[in-house]
């Protein structure tokens, strides 16, 4: 049986229309099929579907699973017979609204719903680096449920853009034996130099798994510029494929033999004291 | 009142003779105190004293605090006035032997005694960039109880080496109030390209605090050859000072007022969501 996955990262532009935005999205994810045979899985970005900031959040919220940009994810896992993990959409549920990751079967099941557990805040100042100030908690209510999906074989950790910045959540994704991390993002240009591949690579390293990230193409023009770079970071914590600023698409085949490799050669798993960590937790 | 420390790394060689190990040491810290009157801290190596390997540690090991190595250290900081970090020694206690770190005040005084959690285990193959095998576990004992030392205004969480990987352990000197994580570490030098640098500026990120290790100086003829590049890695995860591979000594004033001013321009302490954790964390 086979251990390999081959993926898809398609970092895309996101206009104003959001017909246009799911259709180009559609489009190029069908072409990608055509021309990888072998593609079993495509990841969107985070907001593949409309434009990203607050103002923009309750005018393009969509109901999960009825609204038209989960019936057309549906529709294409299906037609295709591939996975989809679905970047993200404003999800409104009654008056909430979520930053929500759909993720879909072959069979165009719905597998997966992950609203972002830790919602967007920052205050960089200007005097460092551009400086940027967001707060979608403002806006968006946060969720407080873990996704795991299975993908073939494997077990997939599920979070959105700022849920990688917590070491915890990997860490409980890890412990419920996930081999692979994917987290649609849409990373500040400011946050990106500093901590984008950081992050990426810390979560590799003490989790000994695949993490993997989709962002928006850079559009210098936009309310919120992404940061791009969408990347494949292997278990040994090296970047395996890594895309530029532009639109661009990656097929990337995953060896899952590599988890098992390192996990073998440097055996950290099984060497944590947990027993210590209880004892001495401090939980605040 | 100041907010800043000036500290000292000791990237030292070390050779098979105790005396003149501990003598170079001391006689270095007494000079780099010579030639700067600030200075309030030194930090020394994992295993400083004599050559590391496991054939070594029985005929090493020493007393804590009874033993020459610890007097010297004690006598040293009491002399200068300022606080010691004293690397590793293999410490004899019954028929256990453990990789200590002691920590000693302006006044001589022990104010730290810290023992390995995490024994070094590690069977990298040769396929992969040389390989290593080491099993401290095989002669050492673990400690179990995790260090938390007040140098100044700052508290300073201790690890060794092989502690760093185990981001849990991070997490809860974080919790404790730590503005400082430091780790002597001689790590390997097939694990050094690939994570040294990594894991000290993932725990820096996550737990928004100084990074500090002190390695030995590379000796190709050695045994066992350690890494160097001893390091401080400041709360934005910015490599401050790093050294080369040789004997090195590093000064440098470390401003704790970054470690606010990141705490509050990315506000992820408080936007933990502990309730969310809890209620899923798997205890492997």
């Amino acid at each position: 049986m086979s251990n390999k996955l081959t993926l898809a990262l398609l970092q895309l532009p996101v206009g104003n229309d959001v017909a246009i935005n799911v259709r180009r999205a559609a489009d190029s994810i069908r072409q990608l099929k055509v021309d990888n045979s072998q593609l079993q899985l495509a990841i969107l970005p985070e907001s593949f579907n409309a434009p990203y900031g607050q103002d923009h959040f309750p005018k393009f919220a969509e109901k999960v699973p009825e609204g038209p940009t989960c019936q057309a994810l549906s529709q294409l896992a299906s037609d295709l017979g591939i996975y989809i993990i679905g970047g993200s959409i404003v999800e409104r549920e009654g008056d909430q609204l979520y930053n929500t990751c759909t993720v879909w079967a072959p069979d165009g099941t719905l597998i997966g719903k992950h609203r972002k557990i830790h919602l967007f805040t920052m205050n960089i100042e200007p005097a460092n680096a551009g400086g940027v100030a967001f707060d979608e908690a403002a806006v968006l209510t946060a969720g407080s449920e873990l996704t795991v999906v299975q993908i073939g074989q494997q077990k997939v950790g599920i979070g959105i853009c700022h849920d990688k910045r917590f070491e915890e959540l990997a860490r409980i994704y890890r412990n419920m034996g996930c081999t692979m991390l994917v987290y649609p993002s849409a990373f500040c240009i400011c946050q990106g130099p500093m901590h984008w591949e950081l992050l990426q690579r810390a979560r590799a390293t003490d989790n000994q798994l695949f993490v993997v990230t989709c962002s928006p193409a850079r559009d210098n023009m936009s309310g919120y510029v992404a940061y791009g770079h969408s990347m494949v970071v292997n278990p040994w914590a090296q970047v395996q494929r890594e895309a530029g600023e532009g639109c661009e698409f990656i097929v990337e085949e995953i060896d899952f033999d590599i988890v098992e490799q390192v996990r073998r050669q440097i055996p950290i798993f099984k060497q944590r004291r947990t027993e210590v960590y209880a004892k001495a937790r401090v939980d605040l």
